[in-house]
């Protein structure tokens, strides 16, 4: 069912100065910041050819990303998101497998405006898994 | 020079039972435990069209990742590799940019056979960064 890592989040304390050293260090291509307000989040991705390097700063008072850069306060590896066919039938799947899909349990529109879950990193080793419908 | 996300690396305590919660909860393919000793970890991969997931469980007594683990013993995500197609020039590339390349800065071979070079994780905000030359 997970067909493809659509990104690979990364939280920053600044994302300026975080693209600022991709470009400077690898000359990578970084896209300029967008400001999501309704995600609490301003983001860019950091072109590659396969997938995405999301970089995330959290934005306003209430950011999900807040509490893990409370945690660490250099940053870190956030988040991996996969991609699969059918959200729904994917999240009835996990559940029956005794997985905890975070939240009311029902998709929300994610940043990239496609319906999303997440799953609780306890669950899986602790890493975050987004899982974002694409069909 | 990030050509390719080569593979993402989640660090786990519990191979099997890390391949057993994929093949249950997603329907995974996951590939048979390959224990590398002289790399101090057992590998398996999760089968995803674009990239890798490479699951990494501690072999012996001095394993690379027998830190992480301690610090967080559910596991979690552990490093991102970036392919490049000249490890020395991207090496020398980097140090130029004031990044610091780990070990005594020279290429060694990874677990996939190939030569590899990590880099200091503080200096990417938080995300250990892995090389490895494929051309």
């Amino acid at each position: 069912m997970l067909t493809w890592v659509n990104h690979i989040a990364l939280a920053v304390p600044d994302l300026e100065a975080t693209a600022a050293r991709y470009r400077d260090s690898f000359a990578a291509t970084v896209s300029e910041p967008q400001a999501l307000p309704e995600h609490g989040v301003t983001v860019a991705f950091v072109a590659i050819a396969n997938t995405k390097i999301e970089l995330l700063e959290p934005l306003g008072e209430n950011s999900p990303i807040s509490s893990f850069l409370a945690k660490n306060p250099d940053g870190g590896m956030h988040h991996i998101c996969y991609e699969v066919p059918d959200l729904l039938a994917a999240r009835d799947h996990l559940k029956a497998a005794g997985a905890r899909v975070l939240g009311d349990g029902n998709p929300k529109i994610g940043a990239h405006g496609k319906p999303v879950l997440f799953l609780h990193p306890k669950d899986f080793f602790g890493t975050l898994i987004e899982l974002e419908e694409v069909n």
